[in-house]
């Protein structure tokens, strides 16, 4: 069950706001559905919104070719879809992807059929590098840890992140595979849980033994020594180390690095942005206060309070013990740099 | 407004599990009343529940009275009050003050006199200890960070964890009347959300500037330079230093060290117990499952996962700037113990 796929002249996406209550698919035909599709978290995970984006392009690209419109409107699109998210690196890379792909090209049925490849290969290319990237951290993990590995996770950064797969999800599911998984605690990620719905939903499927907490238990638990590893995803991790991810990621880094457990990053090197210097360089989305203050339509809080609903925190590198990507295992602890 | 009050025959609870969206009133006549609304969460926060278990004591001795029963009864009846929720040193401290009050008595119409004059000393004795630990911590914190204070809290220390006022939010209020306060940052405070419930509810009564964030925000949202203090209630504290308080407080300590602002604890005298060496001798009260699972009883995760529901965290005592009673100010980070 693949997250995105490519149906000819529409993108196909699993709605995941309404999982795992509902097993829902939203055709997508314009580049605007896309960007509301993206906003609202309908497909969400960086590496999934890096395919998004770049299917997104397409779409522009195949209205154009339907209205007879200028090609100029891709590039303005294109701004567009890169705005949709602002932390996420993986979005700005797929859509250069595609940008870089028809640069030069005039003739619309020849852009049209670039812009189609280049997308389909953006889309398996995220299967093959998850895999790659699975079997590379499990190793590293197993080596770290042993045989018999708790591990502590946030959000989702499971196969529903991506395409299919998933990043550090992808190396519990590698691991477990090899027989070394004993159990995984996975936080609830406030507001929208993705840990509850998504993360415990691909858990289950898989038949891991898993008990969903909440974010506020997260650090306790490592401190209790219930756990042998942290394994995140990211949404953005600059030169230096430091890693963007979901909201309630940083105390868990922190709660590692006083119990002494490793800390450890999996994600795509779409998700590194060696133009980001530091953590500080990341622009961190501010979403909508509703998120926290109503539920289910119904508000929590009283009238007059207000939120304030960061989206990501920034782990610095020196409480990072390793990111893994498909290329390389890099340890920001020992002074490591991405660039 | 009082949480808790003795209308002569019975007690009167405000219902917390329904603020802020109405204000509603339980009358409690009999123990196991007591004890169920305990357990419920229908009266909470360590302060509240030691004058909440004093007062079932005294429903236990009021019902003897009437059945002409056996004084036996209360004594049995108090082992079941001390166990209705088991962290918080309050409770049994407030039980104990009821049984050494009629201990040796005999008379059941002297026994009863004593336990209702008792009860309502130890309830108003909770509200003359906070505005005393108010003030206290007001000048300690006014002498550490300045006048212009951002303070970040975690689920509700205010009044209505206490009979009225409240604990670290009594300081906060406090400081909010010499006009030193510029704005609190209040932890939703997940499973049961008494952050974005009760302590935006207070601070919108006080006309404090508040933003409600989720649990996992509270540590980056220190990272960032956006409070200077952190301020939290207790619901044990052992000899040594050692802070229990609800699930989430331990990421703000560790947050809190790392960004070199200080995490300070403010509860009364009976929320200290030094029979309690260290944190690793304090029961944590692990709750429901469901808390997590469901919401408003419709179902977030899915069928086969399970959750982990602890109550409490325990904060060591090397990440604790100062803990504020109505007595005294100790610094275990210093070193310094409670014994």
């Amino acid at each position: 069950m693949k997250t995105i796929e490519w149906a000819g002249n529409h993108v196909r996406l699993i709605d995941q706001t309404s999982l795992p209550g509902k097993i829902r698919f939203v055709e997508i035909h314009e580049v605007d559905e896309m960007i509301d599709a993206i906003k609202r978290l309908v497909v969400r995970g960086a590496p999934a919104i890096g395919v998004a984006g770049a299917f997104a392009v397409l779409l522009s690209v195949l209205q154009v070719s339907k209205t007879r419109g200028k090609i100029e409107q891709v590039q303005i699109d294109a701004i567009r879809i890169s705005n949709a998210r602002p932390t996420a690196a993986n979005l700005r890379w797929g859509v250069k992807k595609m940008l870089d792909a028809i640069d030069g090209l005039s003739e619309i049925n020849q852009i049209m059929a670039t812009a189609e490849a280049k997308a389909i290969e953006i889309l398996n290319l995220d299967v093959s590098t998850n895999i790659e990237m699975a079997k590379r951290g499990a190793d590293f993990v197993a080596d770290l840890v042993g045989d018999s590995i708790s591990v502590h996770t946030h959000c989702n950064a499971g196969g529903l992140a991506c395409v299919d797969w998933g990043t550090a999800l992808g190396v519990v599911r590698e691991l477990h595979s090899r027989g070394k998984i004993l159990k995984v605690f996975a936080d609830e990620t406030r507001p929208l849980l993705q840990g509850s719905r998504l993360t415990a939903f691909e858990l289950s499927e898989m038949g891991i033994d898993h008990a969903i907490v909440v974010d506020g238990a997260g650090p306790s638990i490592i401190a209790g020594g219930l756990v042998d590893i942290v394994l995140v995803g990211s949404d953005r991790i600059a030169a230096n180390g430091d890693v963007a991810n979901k909201i309630g990621t940083y105390p868990l880094a922190l709660a590692a690095h006083r119990s002494k457990i490793p800390f450890v990053v999996v994600a795509p090197e779409s998700t590194v942005d060696i133009a980001t210097h530091s953590g500080q360089d990341i622009d961190i989305e501010l979403r909508d206060e509703e998120e926290i203050l109503f539920w289910n339509g119904a508000r929590v809080a009283p009238e007059s309070s207000r939120a304030l609903n960061p989206a990501f925190d920034v782990t610095p590198g020196d409480l990072v013990t390793a990111i893994i990507t498909e290329k390389r295992v890099v340890q920001p602890r020992l002074g490591e740099r991405l660039d």
